[in-house]
């Protein structure tokens, strides 16, 4: 019997690459895993037209974990693949917790004056399947002057609740136990209601974790200005993918980025994949950090349960990155190989 | 005959501090304004329970600028004085283009290593009266498990296209004529492309304008890893309110964040106010600094059309901040002195 059955799904340009690193490195924390490929993506696309059959999908439900690289090709329309795979994937499989950790790791440097490593580590849990990503709206009058466009944002108390808790959950288990709630109350008053309601809820279930707070736009700015004094942070869809990226820009970009998209249930299986992109630029060089990919990886092994797993292979990931010499070239495997070796 | 009429809403806390220098400023270069004093605020809201008495607002009608100084305090809810207020002037007053001018002055410093004064120029073009803040949406079940809560976002072609006009002239009339859309095309498909389509229309008028597209979470992450590389920004409402907070951020915090909601066509008058708020905590004190009341001030010479007066007062406050000593304790009152001295 395997350990674990994971889906792998490498996508394009440098998500093989990448993948390769992070199944090496599962491997070897991990032996005994059982994975089925899929190759899907722009290849799968251009040749069919189709980005997510249903056997296919069908298929991926039976496993543990998806390992997903990263798609996307210039040849592929913009939002084809991110809806049709990522996103779908998201919404299917019930995979409401999308989870960022950030932090600002030995060897690598903040664009932030005077941040060093250490000072920045928060965790953005960010909701999954709901708010103004669930494609609600419309378009009346086309190419008209009249014409009206409408995105609606839906919020479920179900929908909220479970994030919010989960987000508690995590601070809990956290050393500082901080949890800030962002979003936008004083103008999106019915959905900030909603959230904040919850929260206040939920956050008296959790008296030994202290919270927070903020609008957007303010928790943008203090994501530059003060990035120390997050630890986690709940927030809805849209919320969440823009603060994530800024909390990726702050600890160096998005070369050490992994993110989940977790059913934690596992009622579905959730996928892991760096928040990097298939980057056709540098694709087929053998050049691509696979950090963020086994970082991926690691929160991959943390949901199966395997937390001895994740935890030396997040250890190994930093060790590796700690000893680059700053400017060097690198390459793809001998990251892959040092990381196992680091192990 | 007076040369303006300029409504003031001084507002609370050191609202009423800095709008004293900005009127000094505007004083010493355009003589023979015709000032009108509007105590709104925390302070109304308390005695009366209004926000913006229809009389009151009616009277604001008939001036040709709003110079506002900020309002809030901790008594009232937060909330209800910004819709009362801010958003609801927006609205009846159609405030369309939201101006956020961003600069990195000689004095001020960025938080982003190496990134040096001048580096940074860009101008954010939000739109102001459309979007997620028309307070469309509801709730249902509220308090139960199947409780539900919405937002829409409401997008015309007529509100977006206006807009985008502005931006283009804007881009024009600068030096590099750079124009950069952020919104989040695939994702919010039915109003992103509603946004693409007017852009990419509008844009064939302007041949010298050199354009972008870059989705919001992009936009979010080089506003911290490459800043330099906006010149003008158009966005919708929302999107807006979060970029213009990060390129405030980047450029040192909201001491110099100046910003104007304007109705181009001059049908109603135009609010001028600083980003930051009434910080009630150093209130009274006399030690707020005023520069971004003062380069509102600026920006709402400009609206009338003293460009030249504008670009004085512009002149005299970057002088002003270049010559403080850093560190050096600050008074409101001598800003606003040195900077008429500078003019
Ligand atoms: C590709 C896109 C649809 C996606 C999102 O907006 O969620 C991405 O930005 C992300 O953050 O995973
Ligand atoms: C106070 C608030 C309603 C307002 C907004 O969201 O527009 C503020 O953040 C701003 O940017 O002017």
């Amino acid at each position: 019997m395997s350990v674990a059955r994971i889906a792998v799904v490498a996508g394009d340009g440098i998500g093989t690459e990448v993948t390769a690193q992070a199944r090496k490195v599962i491997d070897a924390v991990l032996p005994g895993v059982d994975y089925n490929e899929y190759d899907l993506g722009a290849r799968l696309y251009n040749r069919t037209g189709e980005v997510l059959p249903q056997a296919i999908e069908d298929e991926l439900a039976a496993h543990d974990a998806i390992l997903l690289g990263a798609i996307g090709d210039p040849s592929v329309p913009p939002g084809i693949l991110e809806r049709g795979l990522l996103l779908k994937l998201r919404f299917d499989f019930d995979q409401y917790v999308n989870l960022r950790p950030s932090k600002l790791w030995p060897g690598t440097t903040s664009p932030l004056a005077g941040v060093k490593p250490g000072e920045i580590d928060m965790v953005v849990v960010r909701e999954g399947t709901e708010g103004l990503y669930v494609g609600a709206g419309g378009v009346l009058h086309k190419d008209t002057p009249a014409e009206i466009a409408t995105e609606e944002s839906l919020n479920t108390r179900h929908g909220v609740e479970r994030v919010i808790r989960d987000a508690f959950d995590r601070a809990q288990r956290r050393e500082r136990r901080h949890l800030t709630l962002v979003h936008k109350t004083n103008v999106l008053t019915h959905a900030g209601n909603l959230w904040s309601r919850t929260f206040n809820a939920v956050a008296a279930e959790y008296p030994e974790v202290t919270t927070e707070y903020q609008h957007i736009d303010a928790a943008s700015m203090f994501m530059v200005s003060n990035p120390q004094r997050f630890d986690v942070v709940v927030t809805d869809n849209l919320f969440g993918d823009i603060l994530t990226d800024i909390a990726a820009a702050v600890t160096g970009g998005i070369g050490m980025a992994a993110s989940g998209s977790v059913n934690p249930e596992r009622k579905y299986p959730s996928t892991f994949e760096p928040v990097h992109g298939s980057a056709p630029d540098i694709a087929g060089q053998g050049i691509a950090d696979p950090a963020a990919a086994i970082l991926s990886a690691a929160l991959l092994l943390e949901h199966l349960g395997k937390h001895g797993e994740a935890a030396r292979v997040t250890e190994a990931v930093a060790a590796e990155v700690a000893s680059r010499t700053p400017g060097a070239p690198l390459r793809t495997a001998e990251v892959g190989d040092r990381v196992v070796a680091a192990l």
